[in-house]
C-alpha cells in the first residue's frame, strides 16, 4: 500500500480552451516535467472531445516518462456551466458540447481521481497558489476576454455554488440602462468593459477615420482586433482608442469596488491577453476606480495586481485544485 | 478539569442596539435560559456602556440563575466598524464610541472566552443555524433598516474580511445618477430603498396630500414614519405609499440579483422591521425581480424567504457563533 502510495505522486493540471487545449504533469511540489498542447476542434464533437482530451494528456505523460499508475489525480478547467459534482460539462456552446462526462471517463481511462471546475475558478485559484495573489486571504480574479470571467478564493477555497460555479462578475450590472448584454440583461460589466466591447467600439472609431492606426493594422472586423493590436494603436498614437481602453478598466473599477465592498478581498488579480497587453493601464485605472468608490474602511485593505502566471495559471490552478479537493476526502 | 468543562456549558448571547440591549443565555441546545434588555444610553459614553453591558449579562445569569463560573464564552453582536481579531469596536457612528474594547472586558470580567461580530452578521447566522435558512448551504440575508445591512454565511461560516466584516449588501450600486448615500456615493442600494429613504419618499407624498392614512397616522415627521406605519397606511388605501415601498423592494431584488450571479446562495433572508410589517410584499416583489435578472443557470437555484427569529436572531446568532469559533479553536 505504501509502494503504492509513494508512486502515485504525479497530476495532470489540464484546460480545456475554445479553440486549444493544454496538458501539464506536474510533480508533488508543481513542477511541471512534460506537457503536450493541441487544437480543441470542438466542432468534431463530444466523444472525439474526450478521445483528444484522453490522447494529449498520454503524450503529456509520455513527454515526462511517467506511467498513468503514477498519477495521483487529474484536474480539469472547463468552460460552464458545469455539474461540479458528477464531474459533467453540461452546456459548452462555444464547443457546442452538451453533457459530456469529463470525469468519469478520465477516471476510467487512468484509473486515478479527476475533477472539474470552471476554467475561470482554477485560473484564479492558481494565481493565489503560485501567482500575484499568493499569500492572500482572499483572492478575486477578474479577466476581461470576450465576455468577462471572475472567481473568488476564500480561505483556501474556491467560492462556488452547491453544484456549479459562480462569481459571474461579468454579469454585475454597471450601466442599468446600458447596452444589451448576452445574457439578455442591459449593461452588464461584459456588454461594456470586455475586449469584445472594446473591439466593437474600436472598430467604429476606426471606420470613423478616428483611429488611423488600428484601421491600418487590423481593418474594422472585430475578429481582427485582437488585444495586441489594441495596445500597438495606443502606442502608435490611436488616442480614441486609450480612452475606449481607459473607460472600459473604469466601468471593472465600477464592478471592482462593489467586490471589495461585498467580500473585502486582500488581493484583486486581473488577467486574460487584455490585461497582458496593457497590465500598467488595467492595474492603475481599476485600483484608482475603485479606491475612490469602496467605503472609507476598505480603501487600503486591497491590492490590485496584473496576473503572472500566464497559461500555467488554468494548468497549475486545476492540477493543485485537484490535489487540494483529495486532500479534503482523505 | 473535566468537572470545570462540565459546567462550563452555557452561552451568552448579546445584541448592543443604538437604542437597547439585549442577553440571552442558552444551555447547550441552546434554549434561551435567561434574559435581560436594557436601554443603550450610548450618549452617556463608552466606559459607561461597558459598564451597562456587564450589568446586563450579569442581569440574565440572575434569571437563569446561573453562576459566571458556568459560562463557556460570550458572543456579542455590535455595530461596525470593528476589528473582529481584536475585539474592538473601532468607531460606532450612532452611540458615539470609538475603540472600546468589548472582548477583553468581557473576559476579564466573566472569565470565558468573548468574541465580537457585525450585529447583522450574526442575525444572518442566527436565521441560517436555527431560522428561515436552516439547512442552506449559502445564505445571504438583506436587512432594510436604517440603512441596509447584509451577511452573508458560506459552508457554515460568516464570510468575513482579514480583521473586519464585509457583505456591504447596502451599497451596491443600483442607480449610478441616483441620490447621494450616506456613504459619499450615489445610488447605493440603501439611497434608495433602505426604510429611511421610504419613509422620506412617502414624508413627501403625504406632504402633496397623495397618503392620507400616513399623513394622519404620521403627519410629515420622517422620525414617526415607521415600519408599522408603512404597512398601516398600504392596508387603509393609500395607493402611493404602496407603489414607493414595492419599488424599494424591487431595488432591493437587483442587487439580489448580483448576489446571486456572485455567490449562488441556495437561501436569501429577508430581515428587519420593515419586511416584518410587509413579509409577502418584499419576498414576492424581490423573488420576482430576481429572477427576472439572475443568469438563466441560476433561475430555480435560490428561495427568497422572509427571516423567522425576529429579535432572537441576533442574541442567538452571536452565543451560536462563538461557541462555533471555539470549537474552531479546539
Amino acid at each position: 500500500m505504501m509502494v503504492e502510495k509513494e508512486k502515485a505522486k504525479y497530476w495532470v493540471g489540464f484546460d480545456l480552451g475554445g479553440t486549444k487545449m493544454l496538458a501539464k504533469i506536474y510533480d508533488q511540489d508543481f513542477k511541471a516535467v512534460g506537457s503536450e498542447r493541441t487544437k480543441t476542434r470542438g466542432h468534431e464533437g463530444a466523444k472525439a472531445g474526450l478521445e483528444r482530451i484522453e490522447r494529449t494528456i498520454r503524450k503529456a505523460l509520455e513527454s515526462a516518462k511517467i506511467d498513468s499508475s503514477q498519477l495521483a489525480g487529474i484536474g480539469v478547467g472547463c468552460p460552464g456551466p458545469l455539474d461540479l459534482k458528477r464531474g459533467v460539462i453540461l452546456d459548452a456552446p462555444n464547443l457546442g458540447w452538451e453533457n459530456v462526462p469529463v470525469r468519469k471517463t478520465l477516471t476510467t481511462a487512468f484509473g486515478c481521481p479527476a475533477h472539474i471546475a470552471n476554467d475561470v475558478d482554477v485560473g484564479v485559484y492558481g494565481e493565489h497558489r503560485f501567482g500575484a495573489a499568493k499569500g492572500a486571504r482572499t483572492s478575486i480574479g477578474i479577466f476581461p476576454g470576450t465576455g468577462i470571467g471572475g472567481g473568488c478564493v476564500y480561505e483556501g477555497k474556491i467560492i462556488r455554488g452547491r453544484t456549479s460555479s459562480c462569481m459571474e462578475i461579468g454579469h454585475i450590472q454597471v450601466m442599468p440602462e446600458g447596452p444589451r448584454c448576452g445574457c439578455g440583461r442591459r449593461g452588464c460589466l461584459e456588454a461594456v468593459a470586455s475586449r469584445l466591447a472594446i473591439s466593437a467600439r474600436s472598430a467604429m472609431a476606426a471606420y470613423r477615420g478616428k483611429a488611423p492606426h488600428l484601421l491600418k493594422q487590423s481593418g474594422t472586423d472585430l475578429a481582427n482586433i485582437r488585444s495586441g493590436a489594441l495596445a500597438a494603436s495606443i502606442k502608435a498614437g490611436d488616442e480614441v482608442v486609450e480612452i475606449i481602453v481607459r473607460e472600459a478598466a473604469r466601468h471593472i473599477g465600477r464592478a471592482a469596488a462593489s467586490l471589495v465592498n461585498l467580500m473585502a478581498p486582500d488581493v484583486l488579480v486581473l488577467g486574460g491577453g487584455l490585461v497582458e497587453a496593457m497590465p500598467e493601464l488595467f492595474v492603475s485605472e481599476v485600483k484608482l476606480t475603485a479606491e475612490r468608490r469602496v467605503l472609507s474602511s476598505f480603501v487600503d485593505s486591497f491590492k490590485v495586481v496584473a496576473a503572472k502566471l500566464g497559461d500555467d495559471a488554468g494548468v497549475l490552478g486545476a492540477a493543485a485544485w485537484a490535489h487540494q479537493q483529495e486532500q479534503e476526502e482523505e
